[in-house]
């Protein structure tokens, strides 16, 4: 996966230019000295530093003034010695390897599934508070899956200087974005049954896979047969079915996801969830498009207030200019766009909602989150 | 609307260097002469020829050998006078007249519904039948909305040489595609209530919508500011809520017709449908992801055997090699495809599906199907 270490948002310049992309991140000089390097604060480690999530983390850190006591950049040997800028002092990536965290308090992993297996349990013995981006630990239980505007309580009292390491694990990106638009409407009705049909974003498959379709859009514009290494098949101008393994009962793991972690992080295991998970030709922001059964009925005003009111969710509902959120303008926001809300004509006495979702995959779907529950260390 | 009459594919040309994109359709030098110039063939006019599916009801037209004794070429003012080439001889474009339908047995209609409302009740009066791609007529009590594989009962016995004229609407494109596909487990299993989320091409939106996507990626990748004459926002490496109005329901209109459309054509007026309907950044052929609620129990099984058989229909459904139908595959394809054909976890007794759907927009959801309906009347 190429690093892009000095310009940790090179991927996003597609859409610099565009009007309606605003972003609304702190944008700071990599020499910027900031106060968040703090003597009382914690020892950091970010694992997987080189990929769009890693990148992502420093970012998100720089925005939150996330305090750290120190900062240590850990990746695969094929990245190791490569030099980097944060926050105004220099850095070389770390191999990571089994004595990476002696001393660290939090370790950040966003390298896939098989390094979490293979170095969070190490990392926890040595006492460091793992958050997991990674799918690997998400339904083991005990372990907490956490959305901080959703289920706090699930961290149950882990902090830093407890004096023991623990893993928490991020949900995947699609959960994350659908829960935070829907359980401010299941704590009022309970939902009883969702559909859930994603169009996600290249973003999800990292760094490569943004590469991938800014490449293949621009050979398909000149007449080239597109290359395709990261996925098997022809991406600009086309959409396809998530690329994760299907299973025997035809659902493929991504969708699995969204029915098995929506159970754990609510705590219903009764919840029902359906989901058809498709990537579309969008840089780093997801959407999904959510019709919602409730036991109780609930009716489309008071939905939106509802969701006017809910932590990290921002409403985007214009009827009249037919203004209604997009992957484009919630890239780079940390909020998680919700419209098109409007009661079930399917459905009858109110007990249904349809609404579409908008969330930047990058950032609240994997890099904010995991932020947000390293703040709740503290 | 700019024309390309002796390319009318120019707008397809960003796919055919794909290596999944696979044209089956004939490929006939517009000198080829046709046997389908039969004496004994209906007189032919085709209104809005200048436009995208105009344009593709010449090409099917060819395809199958439709045979016509005469054609007429009509588009607005504007167009009037051009020159173009169909099956070897050269015509004029002529200007849309309340007087162009003399003698004409069958007219085509593509121009917008209010050309639609404007010249189709004249037509009729002159004797002519005339399939009609607009909304304009398809839920007036009377008038048969038709996809020949699903209800050609609704034809009713007319035909040309009956000596009077009539209205037949073609159904809404999204409508068409998921019907192809839901109709055959209708049959079996009584659907009581659908779900769908489509993933909707430019093309529904006319050439010039496929041209301002490929010119706004083109301006994207330069790093411009894309251009936005058709669609109000940036619609390259987006999404966004389908441009129809939005009705106080909070649907909008092309939502709506799903839920009013599936209704007229099954003939079933309890039928629960909810729609969402978002455009994607893909040229020529719609996406939906349908859930299915059934009366009767329905395995995935049977359902793929139903599929199979099933007209007009192709079933891609590869779970090892994780190969479904997509856009792509299925542009300039007659055949919907078919796909993700799953028991739907969410509903009990195996009373629900997933399934997921892709037609072209421009040839089954418009042009083909509208030249079925015209085969029908011989």
């Amino acid at each position: 996966m190429a690093a892009t270490f000095t310009q940790p948002h090179a991927h996003g310049r597609l859409f610099s230019t565009s009007p309606v992309a605003k972003p609304t991140r702190k944008l700071l000089s990599p020499f910027t000295v900031r106060m968040s390097l703090q003597e009382n604060g914690p020892s950091v480690a970010v694992v997987g530093v080189t990929g769009a999530v890693g990148q992502e983390f420093l970012s998100v850190l720089t925005d939150r003034d996330f305090p750290y006591r120190s900062i240590k950049m850990l990746a695969s040997k094929r990245s190791a010695g490569k030099q980097m800028t944060f926050e105004g002092r220099n850095y070389t990536v770390e191999e990571l390897t089994a004595d990476s965290f002696d001393g660290v308090d939090i370790a950040l992993f966003s390298a896939g599934g098989s390094i979490s297996k293979q170095f969070g349990p190490a990392a926890v013995e040595k006492g460091t508070i793992v958050v997991d981006n990674s799918s690997a630990f998400r339904m083991v239980d005990g372990v907490p899956l956490v959305i901080p505007e959703v289920n706090p309580q699930a961290m149950h009292g882990i902090k830093v200087g407890m004096g023991k390491g623990a893993l928490i694990a991020n949900p995947n990106c699609s959960t994350i974005i659908c829960l935070m638009a829907a359980t401010p409407l299941h704590q009022r009705a309970k939902v009883l049954r969702m559909v859930v049909s994603t169009y996600q974003a290249a973003s999800g498959a990292g760094a490569a896979a943004m590469e991938e379709l800014e490449l293949q859009t621009r050979e398909v514009l000149e007449g080239k047969p597109p290359t395709c290494n990261i996925f098997s098949q022809q991406y600009a101008f086309n959409l396809f079915s998530h690329n994760a393994p299907v299973q025997p009962n035809g659902y493929n793991e991504e969708e699995m996801k969204l029915v098995k972690e929506t159970r754990k992080i609510w705590s219903d295991l009764d919840v029902k969830v359906t989901a058809t998970c498709i990537r579309v030709p969008v840089m780093r922001a997801h959407a999904e498009s959510v019709n919602l059964q409730f036991e109780k009925p609930l009716d489309e005003d008071t939905a939106r207030e509802i969701l006017k009111n809910a932590a990290g969710v921002v409403v985007i509902d214009d009827r009249a200019s037919n203004h209604f959120p997009t992957p484009l303008e919630v890239s780079n926001k940390d909020d998680v766009a919700v419209g098109r809300i409007r009661q079930d004509l399917s459905q009858e006495g109110n007990h249904g909602l349809d609404i579409f979702v908008c969330g930047d995959q990058i950032r609240k779907g994997a890099a904010l989150n995991a932020i947000q529950i390293a703040e709740m260390l503290l």
